[in-house]
Formats: structure tokens, sequence, C-alpha cells
């Protein structure tokens, strides 16, 4: 297969410090081809260059909305895509990493404050969008021989807190979590049988962003800041959670896991 | 409070002979007015006039869909309906019964058989239809004064199986009952400290419908007949839950039960 | 059936004004004759008085551990118990609402300061002890008619918060009620085909028991003191939750319900 | 820290080709030294003896029985061991990897048959000896400096599907495996804000033992042999992931994960 280039379709890049970027990233030094997918065209085609620039190979497909047409067009696209230098690329990997946004509503807040338009865009962003996604995947994954670990491909969903506990400010986005989660165990179940790993990641704490480092006081000693890490999780680290579940070979896949800081409370 | 007529809203009427149907009848024999909503008006007025012509006292309240703004619409329609015989009413209870229905694409089936209506049409049912009916439930709830048994009212919602289990043909279907779970659960969190009681029943088998009887074989003996109730849900049974959650003193209210049939495999 | 007497058999009185004397006492007075079985004799042969004096029937059986064999023992005695008046008894629900007690150990507390006596108390309240009393409830279940609601017998278990989620202070004592638990949801499936009911209560919250009652200051305003009930599970309540899985039908059982105050925060 | 060296305690070796021997195969050829309890003396060294013959540390200790003293000893007796070449050792990682055994009733069958002796096993090999070995990991854990990825130590739990549902043969396995999982939570509540980290792995599938191996068929094609990782789990595969969990960097631990095979129907 030395010859066929394989291809992570990572969709949702927050603020670009965060979980879909490390992916990506770590993936691309891993001899993936990166395929991006954001609303924001400006965020995927900056992650795209740098990545391009560090060595990797990159291309940003930014998409209109996460709705089921623009989700499928936007995938249909990267599956057509050359990457230069490979004769043949594969979609052997996909991320959906995506949530619903801020536009429309607010993502959290007392049930009385919740609009139609946070409902909407949690559905679209949780539900919706990750249905197109999905379907594109396992569709290209049936396409593949199945790999030396024994796989046909991997579909991996960003999970939070909010996927398997509903609380006072997170009617909307607890809801569209749990629905995220059931689309990842049906899909598991389902596809499992041909070689196809699904899985899910509880994400149970902050995430370490890129801002928040800056954020960093300068008086601050070292130890001080890396102490920080106990409490919030480095997407960087959520990205290798990632690879590992990649790599596991067909005898022992994990359909979900945790991942939370140390020295978090729950 | 004797001079003030409780009702209760339901949303969700299947085929009539279901659990919207028994709990309609069950809380007019309990003295509750009942306000019935479905998206087939042959139905409701049909359920109102059997309820009428028992001595209960119910009324229809068809619904073109369960969109937000027409769920909303028809829930205000009945906060101002008159009650004939009744100076005064509150909405006490309202039970969210109703689901994806079969328009637009199946609920259940193969993952890559599920079209985007099947599950707009799911989360229109079971995510969508339910914030629009819990926020004016809850909005009238608070307007009641707290009653003997300590509460301003009750929110009740019928779950499945698939609303705690993903599966191989359910990922629409299981992906919509997770997040109306997460929707009772973080309500449940959100108003019990108001005193509004918020409950969802897993209803974890199949439904002993009046078709169903009818379809009892002539010479069948009554205790085969009646063996079937070991192995699917009496809708009686499921009412007799409702009521007994909405019974239930402040002390001790129950957020979730799961609902089976004796002799069902779990 | 009118010539047979039901038995309950409830394991476990705490302080006497809690969960198990509450159920003793609302059974007692449905008419099922009671046989109470705790470790202090002078506890249950107080409650037995008690429930006689007030035209109901009762006997107190105590044990002198919840060891396998002090447990399968007591459990026989009471299947041999004559109840005066009634030509023929028969068990037909039980209720292990003990647990590990004080002696031994504390329940709660760092694991560090967890001793080996403290998990010896958990693991004999919570899972040998009822392991034996299942065991002979079943047994003698088995012996018993199917009764009009389609039931030869109802197992009931008291469990906790700690039943479904352990804890920074909880480590014996959730070790021991997910293992109660485990039981619970075991026989469930394995005797539901017999028309034997096991059921599972998550008990989520303070107790309201008469000691507290008693702290009522003797200045506070009789809705001050009701308002507790809203922070605190009245045992009575409790009680009720009993008796309704008791009488659900065989088309609609509930394994598992949760009961809290409507004021907790969960 | 480089001329510190680590230990890993393992215990419970199973029939010395699953996922104990595995464990301890990985962690040696990562560096570790290997501490190996197990009940039967010979095969803790005879498992010792292969890991110091392929260049790797090991050091069998035999447990009588998994009783809290007797563990609580072992557990002592491999703090105070020398390990050549090393001046100094820390344990740094511990697994429970036993369980009941077959000893004193079978852990698996109709509740009925299930005797006080089974229990009893369970509960020794999932709670009582679980605990103690807890301890003393823990007590060690204390002592460790904070490493380079943030964590004093890792200690580990082997669950099994029986951790998350109980059925219908399973009554006093399931009850055990839940303990186990509920002491694992706690601990990694209670523990993690000492950068101890603590992990339970849910085996939900059949193992591919050494013994199984054997049983290939002389005629059949490696394909075919190969293919059964699809359907049982490599004890190799199961250790990886034990190993990945111990260099997970403290901003992102994982309390608990799943492993079955591609093909698992679940």
């Amino acid at each position: 297969m030395s010859d066929i280039r394989s291809v992570i379709v990572v969709a949702g890049l927050g603020n670009g410090g965060g979980t879909g970027a490390s992916t990506a990233r770590l993936f691309a030094k891993e001899g993936y081809s990166v395929a991006l997918i954001a609303r924001n065209p400006d965020q995927v085609n900056k992650l795209a260059d740098e990545i391009n620039k560090a060595g990797g190979q990159a291309h940003g497909f930014p998409a209109a909305s996460y709705s089921y047409s623009d989700v499928t067009a936007v995938f249909q696209k990267i599956k057509q895509h050359s990457w230069p230098g490979h004769a043949k690329a594969e979609v052997r990997a996909a991320l959906w990493n995506a949530g619903g946004g801020a536009s429309g509503g607010p993502a959290w807040g007392p049930f009385l404050s919740v609009t139609e338009g946070s409902i909407n865009n949690q559905v679209e962003g949780n539900i919706i969008g990750p249905f197109a996604f999905s379907r594109e995947a396992i569709l290209a994954f049936q396409n593949n021989e199945i790999d030396s670990v024994g796989r046909r491909g991997t579909l991996l969903f960003t999970g939070a807190t909010a996927s398997v506990r509903g609380n006072v400010t997170t009617s909307a986005f607890a809801s569209a979590k749990f629905a995220l989660r059931a689309l990842s165990q049906s899909l598991a179940k389902e596809f499992g049988k041909q070689n196809i790993h699904v899985a899910h990641a509880i994400i149970d704490g902050g995430i370490l962003t890129d801002r928040s480092a800056d954020r960093r006081p300068s008086g601050e000693a070292e130890e001080v800041y890396l102490a920080n890490e106990d409490a919030r999780l480095n997407p960087d680290s959520i990205a290798k959670a990632y690879l590992y579940l990649t790599n596991q070979d067909r005898s022992s896949w994990t359909w979900e896991l945790d991942l939370r800081p140390a020295h978090e409370k729950w």
C-alpha cells in the first residue's frame, strides 16, 4: 500500500488552536494528507499553509455551513481532490470535531434563554452535519482494502462532558452531544463487522488553547504555568489519543474513552 | 385550590391506542381536563369526543407539525382555552409522547438508508418540538402555586430502549431519543428547585395496542391472550406510571424509570 | 387467593425511622404480614409491636449478622413461621434495605482510612447478605402461583447515589452498592421470565428521619419545617415507591428508578 | 530520574498467555522491572524466567491467596525487593488483572447454582484483594516524584463486559466486577489531584490466548487464522492499551475505555 496516500478529513477547527488543529498537525507528521473542513475559509487556509510549510500536506475545504448538503458537498470535493505527489489517495480517517458554534444563539445558558436558533445551531453542528459527514466517510472507507492493523478506516467524534450528563445550563448543548454519542455508538456497532472503526472521546474539562497559553503572566514561574496542564487538556494530547485509537489493531478497538486533566473534579 | 381545574397537555397519540391516549383517559378520570395535541386532526377530535362522552373533559388541538413555531402556537392556544364549567384552569401536567413519525423517511434501518428527511423528522419530533413544548410547559408551571404534594407542575417524556442504547438500525432514532433524554435530565436538574418535576420513562419493549388486541385469534383461550402481556407493554400501565410520577410528593421525585414486560429479554 | 396471606420480608431497619420501617408499616396497612429482619433484636421487636398494636401483623426475626448462613437461617425461619389467623401464608415480597452498618469500620472516608473491617462490613451488608436473601426469596417466590397482576413475587433493593457513582470518600460504600445493583440487574433479567419482579431504587439524597424531625427548632414555623421535604426524602414516600413497584402489572415492570428531593443538586 | 528503576506490579496471570503476561512482557521491553503476583508459584516463576531470558527484568512473588493480608504482605515484599543492577527502584505502575478464579465455586451460571464459595471467591479476587493492592500501590506512588509526563504512578484495573452489565448467568461475577469498577472510579477521583492516575479497561469480548492459538488447524491458511483477531482480543493489544494509558500526560487522562474485537456484537 506504499504508493497509496492516506487522507484524514478533519472537520471543525474552533479557534485554530484546539483539538482539530492539533489532530491535523499530528496526523500530517504521521504521513497523512490532511483535508481541513471549517466554516471559516481563512482559518482552514491558514492551518493548511502552516502544515504545508512544516513539510506536511494539507488542503483547506471551507464549508458554507454544516447543513446536510453543504457537508456532503465538501466531503465529495475532498474525495475528488488530487494530492500533489500522490497518484492515489484514500480517505482512511475522519474526525468530526465541529459543534454548534456561536451563531444563531448561545450554546449554554438557562433553559428559558435558549432560542430556536441555539437549538438549530447545536442540531446542525452535532447531528445533521455529522450524519452527512459519517455517511461520506463510511462510503469512502467501504472502498478501502483492510490495512495491516485490520481496518478500512477510522471515524472519530469529539464529545464533551455534556455527552453523558445533562445539566442546568446545557439543555441544548447536552441534547446535541448525547445525539452525537448515540450516532457514534450505532455506527460502531453497525460497521465494526466491516472493519470500520468508530470511536467517541469524551473531553471532560477545559482545553488549554494557544490563546490561554498566551495569557501566561510574564512574571509567572514555569512551574506555575506548567501546573495548568493539571487542570486543562492539552489539545496535542487529545490528538495523541486519536492517533492511538487510529492505530489500535482489529482485535481490540475502543468505542469510547474519557479524557480529563489530572486535577479535574468530576 | 378546589375551584381551579388542572389541565394535562398530551402531545402525540400514535395510532390512538397507545400511551398518549391511555394517559389522556386516565388523567381525565383523575379529574384533569385534557388538551390533546397531534398532527392528525381527526385523531385528536375522535379521542376528545370519546373522553367527553365518558364523562371526562378533553379538547383537541391539532398541530400542523412539530416545528418550534407550530408547537409553541398550539400550546399557547391551549393556555388560552376556556374549559366549560371551570372559571379557571392551570396547566399542571404535560406529556411529550410524540416522536418522529413516518413522514420524511423511515425511523429505523441501516445507516446508509437513513435519509436527510428521516433525520430531520426525528429531530423535529424528538428535539425541536420538545424544546418548544417544554418551554411553554415550564412557563405555565412557573405561574402555578405549589400544590399539596409540593409541585407546580409535571413534565413527562416518553423514551425508548434507543434512549440509552444506539444500535445497528437505530442511528437516527437513537440520536433523537438520546437528545430527548438529555433535555429531560437538564430540565429536571434546572427546575427541580422551582418545584417543577421533570421525568423520563424508558419504554423498553413493544406496546400492546388496540390493533394488536384485535388480532387475538378467535379460537384462542383467554389465558393465551393474556399471556401476551408478559411480552408487550399495556399502554394503560404506562399511563399508571405517569400518574404515579405525577403524584410523587416533593421529597421523593423520580427523574427516570424503565418499563418493560416481565418476559422481555434485555 | 383470599385465604392465603401475603408476607413481605423487610431486612434492615436502620434507626427504626427510615425506609425499612416505613415500608413495613405501609405494607402492613395494605394487608401484608410483615417479617422484620435486623441485627438489633430490640429494634425488630419494637417495630413489630407498633405494627401489631396499629392493627397490622408483624413479627421480628433478629439476625446475628448478615453472613450467608445467618441470613439464610433467618429467612428459612420466616418461611416456617405460623402467622396467627392465617392458615396459609406466602412470601410475596422482600426488601433488602440493609447495608454495611457502622461496626468493623466507617462506611465513608478517604480511601487510605478504609480498613479491612470497613470493606468486609460493606461486603457483608451489600453483597453476601443480599445473595443469601435473594436466594431464599426467589426459592419462595417460585412456589407461588402467579397473582392477578402477573407476578409470583417482588424482590426490592435499596440503592444509593453511590450505586451509580464512585466518589472521593465512598470507595468501600460505592463498591458494595455497585455490586448490589449488579445483583439486582442480573436477577431481574434471569427471573423476569418466571414472573418474578426484581427492582432497584436509587435513593439520591438524605433521608428525613424521625430524629431529623425531632431537630425542628422550637421556634420554627411549620412552613419552614415542611420546606425540608424539598431537601430530604421522606421514608414514607420511598415506601410508596416500593408499593407502586409491587403493584405494577406484568406488562410494565420497572427494574430501576431514582428518588430524590425536589431541590436536590445532582 | 535516569538512575531510578521503574517497577510495574502485575497481579493475576490467568493461564500465563493472557493480559497479565502480555502486560508484563511489554512493560519489561519498555524498561520496567516487573514484579509478578499470582497464586500459582510455578506460573510467576516461569514468566519471570522468560522475561529475564529475553533481556528484561522480572521477579515472581507468589501470593497464597488474594485475601487482604496476603495481598498486603506480598506487595510489601515487592517494595523491599532489591532489583539487581539498580540502586534504587520505584513502583510506578500496578495492574490488578486477577479475578475470582475457579476455586470455591464457578464464576458463571444460573443464580440458584451460585454457591457461597463462588461469591466469596469473586469478592476476594475483585474487591478485597484489589482494595489491599490499591492501598499499597497508592502508598508507594505517594512517595514518588512527579515524572516528566506529570504522574507519580499509574494504577490499572482489568474489567469485563460484566463490569457494566449484569446478566442472566453473571450475578456473582458482575457484582464483583461492578464493585471493582466503583473502586477504580473512586480512586481516580480521589487521587487524580495527587497526580496518581487510575484507569479501568472494559474487556468486552473473548481473549485470544496462546492455547487458542495452538488450536489453529494445521491445514488452515494464515489468513483464516488471523481472521480470528476480528473476533477475539489479542492480549498484546490490551497490553498496548495499558502502556498508552501509562504514558498519557497529565492534561488528558482516561479513567475508562472499552476494548473489543472489530466484529464483536454488542
